[in-house]
């Protein structure tokens, strides 16, 4: 085994991070950590320190660490065939079986899934199938896509540019021309306080409305959308969204893309979140949970309506030119494959489900009366504390002032990992389903405690 | 075990594979083929049959198939620590030791590499680091990329658009705004067949100087170049092209971004392609050859001058709002990892060069004077046979013809994979790196056949 002090070394000489301030963490001046294994919902790293990580790595270890059982899938997978491409039509057992697994669970709609990488390259595959949906339908200039400020859909170019944060964007030129932001669905930062929920939403649809009409319907190809707000803050959709923005996108022939990328296989406490809040989505993206981070896999599940223009399309133009070589790798499927039996076997989207609300209620027996706290809020194994200076009237913290990142460091000197949010101090928990009571009593009350040793 | 009849059907009914014709896949009418193992050179599909695949999967398999070695690390490291993230200054032994190793092989030059999945992320990533980069340098508008017709950077949106292959633009609206491409320096394919090697790499620099001037140097961030042209034809560069390429590049301050996804790690013979034809490139982009495909990893190797800026730009800004999920997924690091030290521990590079010289002069030898071969190149581990309806006067096939495809189709009947390439009709060779005398005899011998087979 290397020496912690040499690994130390060669990190700031030769690893670019994702997300990371490149000069500090050079410089040595930022926190890096070395991992070195895991276990449950239990990280360790090189200098021994385990923590309890509520935010399942990004929310994505969703059966939790150490599963043998995917291990044991990957490990067989590697030596029997740890690779052959996918292209004109070639497949292994694991890819094939995996497509039918996942629409085994997609809604009955859905067709056929396209297996990437990442849950951008899944969104960019979405893209593609839809301006080439729209050439094979003869609408040429049906192309522009508008997703929501607070929505997050990858780090690509196009796929950063339908995502709608701030940070994602500025000094990569972002977004692109073509990608359209309308309002996010957050009623507790809604710019009218007075406003009821039912209004609120009255407005998301209105601002829906006013842009489509702007623009041109016949210039819109498709609406982008989280089941439920993810990095934007961990936002459940207000009541009635989803039944006052679906009409609009079907008058206006303008495809639903269901980014499913945190919410697909369980963490709301059902198989996907278009179920959840009754969505019917033309094309799904989903990545994270589908092999649950074991290894990277991806994909797009498109729907027997799309998939019948997708076939004309290569009746009349021959073969696809899309693809990346690792397409459904094996070592993905596999991992992908098991992952899902185990979902099944040990029942671990009724856990999410189970423990999740215990989670979300605890939290807000704790919290929701704290004079800081404006909102605690969440669905299945998901829960956001989102900080105020103030509940009444309601004002946020100045930026600069960090508090919702200093909580999250007062919780990790605990040894609990959670997430400070972008847009906001927003406190984020998004822990493996096979967490326990016991384990949701301790971040609550670590919670508790790091919010009061930051001063609130 | 599942039965094949089963699978074949799930697979219809399921999997949308890449580059496919997705209609007569569906319908039953396309080959499809279930590959079970393999090892070395060799892969076998469920039916028993047992092929040479002298492309290497999509020449990614370098160290040839079945390499426990590279199985052992991965399961092991499955077992350890399947994931967790690289954000914010996190690592893994795997993800930081592999860091090491790209930079201790790259150019000395370089100083960083940032992991990805695919070879078209790595692209995506640079193109943000390049527009990030003269963002800093206050140079806003310098942000248009140069990359060349029969260039193939990737499959994706702005990778797609760099990507200067028909096949890959037609009903996806791409190249998109931003992107132009310059002349392939594809000599054998020149317009005016009068031109000497010489004059040709003198035009390609005047229409690659008289593009900057037209556009505007100030508006031009980057020149996007494969050090070979790969899918685009397997092309070495004529004779002076790198010589000529790179001073008009200097002297408008215009980067160059080697992708090396073919060429890196040892397939000409060298480790990289940069090396191998004297280019000093500014970022360069790694996949395949990193993992040898036994899992998903891609790479961006940035120079110390660009890296610079880099911090400086986060010094000025703050993180950099950049990652996906799975970079330096430890999995994938691991493999590569295992990987590198195989090329090492194997002399496989060196393998690479000699049997590739071989594979060449063989095949040179066997097709240079053919009546309908009108070229036979390659460097390396890599190898085209171009075929022409004539030879003087340079003629090429029709296209609805599909020579190439036959000839590749009956290649396959005698149990050999190679590869019809885009655009013409171009047999190519990119076998593993272990790859014998005696397999090369073999292919050499079964290409003879099967270009007479095709009635040529
Ligand atoms: C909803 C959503 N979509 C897409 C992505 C991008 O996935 P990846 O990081 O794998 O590219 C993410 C990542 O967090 C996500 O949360
Ligand atoms: C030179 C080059 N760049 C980029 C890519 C894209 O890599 P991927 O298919 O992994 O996205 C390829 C793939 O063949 C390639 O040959």
């Amino acid at each position: 085994m290397r020496r912690n002090d040499e690994l130390a070394q060669w990190d700031r000489d030769h690893f670019m991070h994702p997300s990371t301030h490149l000069a500090q963490h050079a410089r040595g001046e930022a926190m890096g950590r070395i991992i070195r294994t895991a276990s449950g919902v239990h990280i360790e790293d090189r200098n021994g320190r385990r923590m309890l990580d509520a935010f399942a790595g990004l929310y994505c270890v969703n059966v939790g660490y150490g599963r043998t059982e995917i291990a044991d899938a990957i490990a067989a997978q590697a030596r029997e065939l740890a690779y052959y491409h996918a292209y004109v039509g070639h497949g292994t057992e694991a890819s094939i079986t995996l497509a039918r697994m996942v629409l085994e669970r997609a809604p009955d709609h859905m067709s056929k899934v396209y297996f990437g990488l990442s849950g951008s390259d899944a969104n960019e595959t979405n893209i593609k199938l839809i301006w080439y949906y729209n050439n094979i339908l003869g609408r040429p200039r049906k192309k522009k896509i508008i997703s929501r400020w607070r929505g997050y859909h990858g780090s690509g170019l196009m796929t950063g540019s339908l995502t709608g944060l701030e940070v994602f964007h500025a000094k990569f030129d972002l977004p692109m021309d073509g990608v359209m932001h309308t309002t996010a669905p957050y009623y507790f930062r809604r710019d009218d306080v007075s406003q009821s929920e039912a209004q609120f939403v009255a407005q998301c649809a209105a601002d829906l409305e006013e842009m489509i009409d702007r623009e041109g319907a016949d210039t819109i190809a498709a609406f982008w959308a989280e089941p439920l707000l993810g990095t934007g803050g961990i936002v459940p959709p207000p009541k009635g969204y989803w039944d006052a923005i679906q009409p609009i996108l079907r008058r206006h022939d303008i495809l639903l893309v269901a980014d499913e990328v945190v919410t697909g296989f369980g963490r709301l406490g059902t198989m996907f979140g278009s179920e959840h809040y009754g969505m019917r989505p033309d094309l799904i993206t989903i990545a994270k949970g589908l092999t649950s981070a074991y290894a990277p896999l991806s994909g797009s599940i498109v729907s027997d309506d799309v998939w019948k223009v997708l076939e004309r399309g290569t009746d009349e133009n021959g073969p696809l030119g899309h693809g990346w070589t690792y397409s459904a790798h094996p070592i993905g499927t596999a991992a992908g494959v098991a992952n899902l039996e185990l979902l099944d076997s040990l029942g671990l989207v009724d856990q999410a489900g189970a423990v999740g609300a215990y989670l979300n209620a605890r939290m807000a027996e704790a919290l929701a009366d704290h004079p800081h706290v404006g909102e605690v809020r969440g669905d299945g194994m998901l829960c956001a504390v989102e900080l105020v200076a103030d509940r009444d009237p309601r004002t946020f913290f100045e930026p600069d002032r960090k508090m919702g990142a200093t909580v999250v460091g007062h919780l990790a000197e605990q040894d609990v990992i959670a997430r400070a949010m972008p847009g906001g101090d927003i406190l984020g928990f998004a822990p493996p389903f096979c967490l326990s009571r016991d384990n949701v009593d301790e971040i609550v009350e670590k919670t508790v405690t790091a919010i009061a040793q930051a001063g609130l």
